[in-house]
């Protein structure tokens, strides 16, 4: 089993990965934490709890940070890609369950010292808690199995500026500080995650065998597909949950180690530069960060089909 | 006939590829200007007037910038690529041709303006000299052919840092201020240049056939062929000469057409970010820049077929 923390920011890719962790057999969620990002935290925190309610999660959502480390807020929340919700604006009720009493970043230290080497920490939005909970409890980051984030964008250009992911440009320094410290991370970024798409007639066609609660990722995915339609896209990107596949099938996924910088500085904000530990360079400003995975390939289809099955598994 | 004006800061590389723009049937080499890079620009001048010398070289020589635009100078100097004295440490005489009166880049803009549409300016070292010719005479980014440098590491990590290629590095507001004017560029990046290597045995076997200039180029080869096998490349790098192959043979190599920025601050200094036009981001810091096109492959084994043949056309 995977003990499982999720940072997110719901969020219509997020919600598909919260799914996919909810009822992967191999999987133990032991805690939600939230994040701004695709929305406000409230917002995102908000959709989290609604989400728990319709599937019967029994983990934990406890509210994360509002703002960055560092850097500008968010000049505008991306509501032309995941609604002015942040869940394609589905009109969600208002949840019924409530949040953990402690802030994201104290939950994740918790949970982490109560399973010291079990938890993997899946983060997929801004990485802001995830470097609060080292700020605050540096002896985290030999307590954690890995860490694995849905961010970066390698050998390839970036979505939110043509140098950077959304969820590193978002908050850069704590992204540096998450590569640069001491646990195990795997970045699977746009290299891999824009090579995993699923079509509008596929969901349909999965909510109709599957039942209502598909139905749900359907119906607040469908604004999220039109955006990647008009971006010449098969259909929905989906990023978040190809973090959680690495999680239950790493062999699908091919990577490379290499210390790891994040820009935070100028126009190139958010890029993710790899020091390969493969080549050699002049002494600088890698040498002191450590070594870590990002991923360079995946098996789309094989990805692809593990999602598939999961939401295809019976609701129980 | 492409009629050409060398920018280069000779360097070992360098003098490979001025001997392919002097030897080849289809270059008018018109001028030659010099720049700091491999060495202090006194050193890159004295051995561009060798290599003048040695070979024969009507063009003309001028000296160029001594310090970047903006940016620190050099820490040091790659003698441990080429030489104390920028060629190989093979103890070159003092040069009896004499440096053209001018700056480097007023010769830049009086050859451009003497040949209106038909210069391409092959630029193979920091782009100082070419960036202080535009802010002199913004008018000849209209009355230029093309403009090929070789500079940039777009899909695979820098050279000088993981982040940025030397040259780019080096200069990198002027390598910013060359991508953004609006004469065509095409860069010829680590991305290609790391495909094309002369072993040892190669440059051997050509000088004993062509006899004494490419004996020369393989003296002063020595050191550079070794600090590359020593990074268990099959034999030298000619990074510069790529972007000479690529004005006579530009068949041999793919482009992408993209707005390109230079990182300017941090460490991601000098680094290339690309926003390729077949691609779609939010507005931002990209879009004033014009299309250029940087090289994403090149057919390795013909580009190193095409220097050597010419290696080995008769000396005459
Ligand atoms: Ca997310
Ligand atoms: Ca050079």
């Amino acid at each position: 089993m995977h003990k499982v923390i999720f940072d997110t920011d719901p969020g219509v890719d997020d919600a598909l990965a919260l799914y996919y962790l909810h009822r992967h057999p191999q999987v133990d969620l032991l805690a939600i934490t939230t994040v701004f990002g695709n929305a406000p935290v409230e917002t995102t925190t908000r959709n989290a709890l609604f989400l728990k309610d319709s599937w019967g999660i029994a983990a934990p959502v406890a509210m994360g940070a509002a703002h960055p480390l560092s850097g500008p807020d968010e000049a505008h929340w991306p509501t032309h890609i995941h609604g002015r919700d942040g869940l394609g604006n589905i009109d969600a009720p208002e949840p019924a369950a409530q949040p953990d009493a402690r802030p994201a970043h104290q939950l994740i230290v918790d949970t982490i010292r109560a399973h010291p080497g079990e938890v993997t920490l899946v983060a997929v939005g801004r990485m802001t808690n995830l470097a609060r909970a080292l700020r605050t409890a540096p002896d985290i980051a030999t307590q954690v199995k890995q860490v694995v984030v849905m961010g970066g964008a390698f050998a390839v250009p970036g979505n939110v500026t043509p140098a950077a992911e959304a969820n590193l440009h978002g908050d850069a320094l704590a992204a540096d500080e998450v590569f640069g410290a001491s646990w195990p991370v795997v970045a699977v970024g746009l290299d891999v995650t824009r090579q995993v798409e699923m079509t509008h007639a596929e969901l349909t066609d999965l909510a109709r065998q599957a039942g209502p609660e598909v139905a749900l990722l359907r119906d607040l995915s469908q604004d999220y597909i039109a955006f990647y339609e008009a971006l010449n896209h098969r259909g929905m990107v989906v990023h978040d949950c190809c973090a959680c596949v690495l999680v239950t099938d790493p062999d699908l996924f091919t990577r490379r180690t290499a210390r790891i910088r994040v820009l935070t500085e100028g126009i190139g904000r958010g890029a993710t530069v790899a020091a390969p530990l493969d080549m050699r360079f002049p002494p600088g400003d890698w040498d002191s960060a450590p070594a870590q995975d990002y991923c360079t390939a995946l098996r789309a289809e094989a990805v692809h089909e593990r999602i598939t099955r999961l939401l295809l598994a019976r609701e129980g």
